[in-house]
């Protein structure tokens, strides 16, 4: 009886690997829907933009590969239609049907473009390796001049800077006030300025309902969601969050049948509470967690505290945690304080960083921070979510012992410097 | 009654600034014995090199900006010769004599080059700006090809650097197998290396006694210690580390006499016990806890965990907490790994990132932690030490919710592959 995996990318791939070394003579098959696996589909904005140059460099693995070197039987093309729990059963689109053990589902998540009809060939969205080449090829060939991208999250903005790159009038519509998933005015406007600094036009409040404005390219970016349609057709459990529902084992109210990655919540370390926050790191993380207990270990996911980066036009815009409105909707009485700094001396080239830190009134906890700038945001970042995994307070961090060296930092790092500021207003 | 700072630079400075915030009345007087304060030490390598063009850029405050605008009298060519607690009151070299309440030291510390006479001219030693004022004007005047550094600690290795970006050929010279303070194989390798790479000859084992061997110019950067006669003669107790025993209120065993900076001890956090690890960083945190408890405060200094980064001909060489060996010494049951892997994708420039992650067998608490790389040293060093101060252990950090985007990093960080590996031994 085998482990079947559904889902052949970030956290379908580490569930079935990381199965196979908890077991080393099970029978594990991985079903993906697509032509192509184990791609980095983080990567694939800048395959769009051509940094990457070849489709292929994104891919990471084969199915011979997983054939061959882990005995691990990785079916391409095969898209799974139907869930039987009861015959522990999937049925493939092709009608062929697999039996399993232990499932785990790895479905990821899409923008839902439903109800904008049949796309055109000239929009796009930007999900899988096929995406990306289509739209890569677009680009070449059809040397469009204008581009719209519908939604300012991640893969939009991302997708902006692509196509800017590419020489193209960029445009981004908004249908929120919401710029890489926030609508605080300190992060908006930061986003706004970088925008406009690199010539993209940002419109929010326009609601996209149809395809009829004038474009020669359009990328749509908005309305991401879990892909659960068919975990919840079998049974399985929805969080509030519309993902799938998972313990801290990632397994979901059915037994034996776990989720991983952008289709899974997972627990949020600083709220206590399910989130679906979806993310490579968290996809590869969750995904181990699940293979190896589904293939009979035992361990635990410690959660998320929900850290990001996203580069836009060379600065890194960095965040985790919860911000002042997200940990007020959460129970807290929070704090923010935002400063501005060099992050290392001019004379090795130092530039401007923006530090936001968050921590409650009551106890002083650190809640949340951000770090936007064009060096040291992800070692920034990486900082402030290592405190909150560890629940550390604003006076503990801000003793915190870090490292300083002109051509690193300032000797007060910017960290520092927000955590001096927040301990006079907590 | 004053409170009394002996020395002018980060220490001195930050205790002199912090205490005039606790009490905005107090009559506070800094003594420095050289002609220049408030400048920042850790760039003389850099104006050695003339990548900072001139003195004045590594000032960050004058005398007359803390007269005028903090009300704190700042006295250059100041030496102090002798304290005597029992009058409060402390003895210049002039003869005069200035009266103190509270008295904080911030003497900093040196290279003892006694044992080599009166040095020559083309000998230089690199603690204060006037030290680097005048190797950059010898560089500039005489043009020297051939440079002998004596030390290969972090001041020794930025001096050959410099002088190696001026053009001479550069010999380091060092009397153990230490380098950048560390005898271990996997470290030293990786210096050895990149000294190697950029054409910097390394002879260990050599013992400096005399001043008679041909160079053009060398600089003497070994046998770095604590400025603590002055402490010891007034009756201040000296630890075991020879620098100058204090409390967590950064208070010496005599009340009302604090110290801090590169002359005082501090606690480490992983050992529990007081050690002696000379960096700005540290110096400007202690000073403003002992600043603060000199005002009549009462703050505390929570410790170090001994993060340090040194940058080597582009490379940072970062370290925190506990060496295996280091580790053992101090009763724990250590596990080390070393793991190389890639800074971010090669689209985006990564480089080799080596990491060594150190914990112990009995508790998995992590102990310390080194990562050597051309970019992201400083932020991932950052994220151990973190992980240090907030006792985590190996299981946790594996789960640390790091960001990822290609710009900045890989989905797996290496500080994450280092922790999976440490998992496997621990």
């Amino acid at each position: 009886m085998a482990l079947v995996v559904i889902g052949g990318v970030a956290a379908g791939l580490s569930a079935a690997a990381r199965a196979r070394r908890v077991s080393p003579h099970l029978e594990i098959v991985v079903l993906e829907k697509g032509p192509a696996i184990s791609y980095g589909a983080c990567g694939l904005p800048y395959f769009v933009e051509g940094r990457v140059r070849e489709a292929s460099d994104l891919i990471v693995y084969t199915p011979e590969y997983f054939r061959k070197q882990r005995n691990i039987d990785v079916r391409t093309g095969a898209r799974v239609v139907a869930i039987s729990h009861p015959r522990r059963e999937v049925t493939l689109e092709t009608g062929a049907r697999v039996r399993y053990e232990h499932l785990v589902m790895a479905t990821g998540a899409r923008c839902d473009t439903r109800g904008l009809g049949s796309l055109p060939p000239h929009v796009f969205t930007l999900h899988t390796l096929d995406d990306a080449t289509r739209l890569r090829a677009f680009l070449r060939e059809k040397q469009p001049r204008n581009g719209v991208v519908v939604g300012a999250g991640y893969i939009g903005l991302e997708a902006a800077d692509a196509l800017r790159r590419n020489g193209l009038r960029v445009t981004v519509l908004e249908r929120s006030g919401q710029l890489l998933l926030r609508d605080d005015e300190w992060w908006t406007g930061l986003v706004r300025k970088q925008l406009a600094d690199y010539g993209v036009e940002l419109r929010c409040g326009v609601d996209v309902r149809s395809l009829d404005f004038p474009a020669d390219v359009v990328v749509l970016a908005a309305g991401f969601k879990p892909n659960v349609e068919l975990a919840a057709e079998a049974g399985v459990e929805i969080g509030r969050s519309g993902a799938i529902r998972t313990d801290d084992r990632m397994e979901t109210n059915l037994r034996g049948v776990f989720a991983a990655g952008d289709c899974a919540e997972v627990g949020h370390i600083v709220t206590g509470r399910p989130t679906w926050i979806p993310l490579g790191t968290t996809a590869n993380k969750t995904g181990r967690v699940a293979g190896a207990n589904a293939a009979g270990g035992r361990e635990r996911f410690a959660g998320i505290v929900g850290t990001s980066i996203v580069g836009i036009f060379g600065a890194g815009f960095a965040t985790t945690g919860l911000t002042a409105s997200q940990a007020r909707a959460e129970g807290f009485s929070p704090v923010a304080v935002q400063i501005e700094a060099k992050s290392k001396p001019g004379y090795f080239g130092g530039s401007k960083t923006s530090v936001e830190l968050v921590a409650d009134r009551a106890t002083r906890k650190l809640l949340g921070g951000s770090v936007v700038g064009e060096d040291g945001a992800a070692g920034r970042i990486n900082v402030i979510a290592t405190a909150l995994a560890a629940g550390l307070r604003v006076d503990q961090f801000e003793q915190l012992d870090l490292a300083y060296s002109p051509p690193f930092s300032t000797v007060w790092d910017p960290l520092l410097i927000a955590a001096q500021q927040l301990m006079k207003e907590v």
